[in-house]
């Protein structure tokens, strides 16, 4: 064990103490009252599974793809790795033959944000959406066969949601038919642009457009910004990285400023307005609506992305707490081979209260997303004959639950960190690195603090609507028939008697329908009949936001239980569905719990129903406890895909921290350089003021 | 602006768009309805802030204590930084004839975790508590002159919070007068310990005593780990970095395992405990109440430092919020020379919720810490005199206020950098390195999520004493207070009859105490009287220690406003105690307002008194905003502290972030060598692709 030389510092062998991770792990497996294999195919279908399947040994296999360098990198170094594994990502999608969805199994199992990747979630979809047919084949066609890296360039150092009040200019030049980009001022910059910093050669710049001095606001256009040949910035451009992030440190974010920056007529993308060459007449875009189609999509996925993201946290916190143990429980003792042994951290409550509506939050996210995507799948064909009366509905919600849900991720992610103590301070757990990375999905897409705006106005206008008697009803508007309930009665009571009253979807949903149409009623009343400023009640709004959206996801997990007889996806059998309703009871008695004060206001419960309430979130927490792990590891996340010390699946925890450690580059020599340099000169100043005080005494 | 070389990016000279962000921070300056520096006396006193005034320049002109590369470093290059510091600080200590409270400065200014600095927070008062005389000369002597440097090693790979738990062995050797420390299992390597990776020469270890195959359970021993000469580990010994962790990656966290390693019996620090020679037998510690009074001094420190915490943060939170602009308000437009400009967003009220709070507890906690010390300081006569009564309060309310504080800094720090939206992302925020670097505070010192139950259990203790008539009143003990308060009218109501109501102190301590109360009698209930287990009450357990511990504050917070009339402290003038009331009345009122529902089930409050709170919070974000900013100014913070872009005391923040940029090194070529290895290649492997696809055709 002693180390005479100066070489790498390893582990002596020592014995793992009984009972190990992975003997406790098997334990809790064992007591599952479901078939684990059954409830992944009901989440995922089988397709995906099989694709999942096939990829993991390849990305592990792969040294380009290896992340066992990952926690120890330095900014320099993580990009590095993120531009070659771009690199190698293409020959491997070519190899292997990869669809989309093959591709979107690579880069989550991957999990670190790269250059590249931006060109297809940013890049390409704007050309689509907006060239013209010229347009198609001058920069569509070449971004599609990965012949030049795109970058999406709106946000500037002064703005951002407020696309309106963008900088930049785009002064059309009649003379040589041309724009000329220019940054005016310093807050003009643009920033914060993935992969511009030191990657794209081409971009999309939002910018002013300006004919013959009359500005016509922002508008899209598409530039070559540096060389294919040399890479070097085009004249005119000052390029660069904005610095250090917290996270997404593999993505070179970068800054932009133009000096009279001269792109052709055809850099401004002409599929909806256009400028007449030479006279530079300007052309209107024609509204289309058919883009509310296209948000509900993105935002269906970023809500499932924030059920998998709380899925994968959950995995971690579920399966290090059964096999942490801490103190001996006296009142009810842990036993292992007829002795007492410490309890496992997941058999305290106020772990379970912590960690269990966790995985509760997850399945909710995860079928509200499907939901969504059904719906809008659903309607699609409507909105093709021109309604779109049943997707508005799903259209307004979707500001509110990107906003929710994304803050319910970052929250959970950081929840599951801290359950985890003091080893879930170490990048070694896994959820560190990815809550750093994670953090951006408040702002993306909308930033949370800004966009339930969208919903609040919503739910005030068809608040007004049903007022005024002139809204349809319909059946796959909520908001309609929930409002329409509450007004029938404004002062119903909670019918609830006894705590398991509390499980009974009806009850649930009327309480939640109640809430939210309530706070509606309330708000609106107070800006339409008494002269509340809107700014004034910003507070309020984002609470009927919430509320809305809250009943939205609780309605939607319910349904999703009886939903899948009918349809073409994997059955669950009895017990799978059993416990799945056991978790959407838990998900919705835990919002309700975290957010009594607002069922309260309402006069809805009495405090006797109050404590019902929290009462059956403590019953429901024992009725899941014996299958949390079961539960998690029906999320099917592979353990390359976690990287993570303490989410192993099977359970050896301190073997795997310890390996780990291993590999800390400080630990490659006994001594460090630094000894030399300023720990033994500290020892040498002390005795020499030592003698020095000495011989002055 | 164009550069023709593949030199660094260099930023082109931009004008800085009007209103500049000095402009608008002075005009917010201009607003102060108190003086800052009067309020600014009244927090530190003057002797600090002359302290303060001094050191400054200094640490802002020392190369070594230069922070400018401190966003951009690697853990290498930051961890030997770390060592340069804690080497150039003995130096400039001694140059400067620095005492303790200069020291504090110093390192507060500084900012960031650095070895050495465990060594006289852990190490050396360790030994100053626990040695004999003998042990003095030999271990705390040479530590206090810095010639040795120490950890202290207790947690264990397996083992945190249990301290009964730990593994490590250390058997008494009678024929040769040792102990032989012994790592049994993996689990037991010592782990998480500061300075002990790569830095320490000396450790404090917590190990089980075991003499004649007897387990007396963990004591303290004090060994030499290192040569003093080359710096090798001793044999016996496996010592190393623990890797990376989400901050103090400036700190050499380390493990520790011991193969038999042999100490001399002096190692046992016996000043209470012993270990007779030769014969082994063992002496008994005699227990000290003393050590009360030392933890309370430890947790006010604490409590203290979550203030400065919060303190910091908002200031950054609140001075970028004054500066940066959102949208345009229509209904009270902004404006500016005549124009209507962009909104500043601490205008929004939704931002005002958000941060103004934040100020409020920074106060808050600033005051209770300081409250703790004075109740320590006035008592610790009475104690000397074996009167512990005053002081048993304060030590069992200490545990919860430790725990609730540190989650209000931690998730205060986080809060604030999420206001500053997009920017609060970048590392140039100076919030997120903090938040990183600050989130261990939840763990240390007793572990957030358990120790709260010593104030629990003290709760309920008390509860008892009062039921059957033993509790001696007493002036200075709050929990036996109002709980006989409670107990004379159980079905109390709240008097308040209009929003304003709220605003009256006797109101709002009144509401506290009942709730705290009203939790308490109910957990003691089914606890002692339906059988309710321990385990299964934690929830509650939880609510009942955080409502005590937020009534400590309320209580303290107010009170700190009426004494420095009668004290030696400087004194408040009539403006800045108008703006600390409301301040005060705030920090109260949101507490409510966030924990609403804990108010409800008790029915103090009835459904129109929790509107009257919402409203009153709301009133009081108004009262509040015109001095958000000259609020944010007393807690007089350096920008050589904050070293944030967006926290600047002028306000130029946009100057700032191109500045910082301009120092990543990622801009200092135009073209990264990864152009060549992964991004040249791309394009090549596409365009052969491509012509390949179109032989095939």
């Amino acid at each position: 064990m002693t180390t005479k030389n100066n070489g790498p510092t390893r582990f002596p062998n020592l014995p793992v103490k009984e009972p190990t991770g992975a003997a406790l792990i098997e334990q809790e497996r064992a007591k599952a009252t479901f078939d684990v294999k059954t409830l992944s195919k009901f989440i995922y279908g089988e397709e995906y599974l099989a694709k999942l399947d096939k990829i993991v040994p390849i990305l592990e296999n792969d040294s380009v793809f290896d992340k066992s360098r990952r926690y120890f990198q330095s900014r320099d170094e993580k990009i590095r790795d993120a531009w070659r594994k771009d690199r190698r990502f293409l020959e491997l999608r070519k190899k292997h033959n990869w669809d989309d969805v093959d591709e979107k199994i690579v880069h989550g199992l991957y999990d670190q944000p790269s250059p590249y990747r931006l060109h297809y979630i940013m890049f390409v979809p704007t050309l689509e959406g907006q060239c013209n047919e010229e347009q198609r084949k001058l920069f569509l066609e070449p971004s599609k066969r990965d012949e030049i890296i795109g970058c999406y360039a709106q946000t500037e150092l002064g703005h951002g949601s407020n696309i309106r009040g963008l900088e930049t200019t785009a002064t059309y030049i009649p003379e040589t038919n041309e724009f000329e980009i220019h940054s005016p001022h310093l807050s003009s910059a643009k920033w914060w642009i993935g992969a511009l910093g030191r990657t794209a050669n081409y971009a999309i710049i939002m910018a002013r457009l300006i004919i013959h001095d009359k500005d016509y606001g922002p508008h899209t256009f598409c530039a070559q910004i540096r060389s294919l040949e040399d890479h070097m910035p085009l004249p005119g451009l000052t390029i660069g990285d904005i610095g250090p992030k917290m996270g997404y440190n593999t993505v070179d974010n970068g800054f932009m400023m133009f000096d009279h920056f001269r792109i052709p007529h055809v850099s401004m993308l002409a599929r909806y307005a256009q400028v007449k060459p030479g006279s530079g007449e300007y052309i209107k875009p024609v509204n289309s609506k058919l883009s509310y189609g296209g948000m509900v999509h993105v935002r269906a996925s970023i809500v499932s992305e924030t059920g998998r993201a709380l899925a994968r946290s959950s995995t971690v916190a579920v399966r290090y707490a059964a096999v942490r143990r801490q103190f001996y429980d006296s009142t009810s003792p842990r036993k292992w081979n007829g002795e007492t042994i410490e309890t496992s951290v997941i058999d305290y409550t106020m772990v379970q209260y912590r960690i269990l509506p966790i995985i509760a939050n997850a399945y909710a996210l995860m079928f509200t997303g499907r939901e969504m995507l059904r719906l809008y799948h659903l309607n699609i064909e409507a909105m093709k004959q021109g309604n779109f009366d049943i997707l508005a509905d799903l259209h307004a919600t979707s500001s509110g639950l990107k906003s929710l849900t994304s803050f319910m991720a970052v929250d959970g992610i950081e929840e599951c960190r801290r359950s985890c103590g003091g080893h879930g301070y170490s990048m070694f757990s896994g959820l560190g690195h990815f809550y750093n990375d994670y953090l951006p999905s408040m702002t993306v897409e909308g930033d949370n603090n800004m966009i339930y705006q969208q919903t609040s106005r919503y739910l005030l206008k068809t608040y007004r609507n049903v007022i005024a008697g002139t809204a349809q009803p319909s059946e796959h508007n909520l908001t309609l028939n929930y409002l329409a309930q509450y007004l029938q009665n404004p002062k119903a009571k909670c019918p609830a008697t006894t705590p398991t009253d509390f499980l009974n979807p009806e009850v649930i949903l009327s309480a939640f329908g109640f809430r939210a149409a309530y706070g509606i009623a309330k708000v609106a009343e107070q800006i339409d009949h008494q002269g509340r400023p809107w700014n004034d009640a910003l507070v309020d709004l984002h609470r009927i936001s919430r509320a809305h959206c809250q009943y939205f996801i609780v309605r939607t997990f319910f349904t999703a239980l009886q939903r899948d007889n009918k349809e073409n996806t994997p059955k669950l059998g009895t017990e799978e569905r059993k416990i799945l309703q056991a978790v959407a009871s838990l998900f919705a008695l835990h919002v309700m719990e975290k957010d009594l004060s607002d069922f309260v206001l309402s006069s809805y419960f009495s405090a006797e129903q109050l404590e019902m309430v929290k009462q059956q979130v403590q019953d429901l927490l024992k009725v899941i406890r014996p299958d949390a792990v079961p539960l998690v590891d029906a999320f099917a996340i592979p353990d390359y895909m976690l990287h993570s010390a303490l989410g192993r699946y099977d359970g050896n925890v301190y073997p795997a921290l310890t390996a780990m450690a291993e590999q800390e580059p400080l630990n490659s020599t006994q001594v460090v350089d630094a000894f030399e340099e300023s720990i033994k000169p500290m020892r040498q100043f002390a005795l020499k003021n030592r003698n020095n005080d000495s011989a002055k005494l």
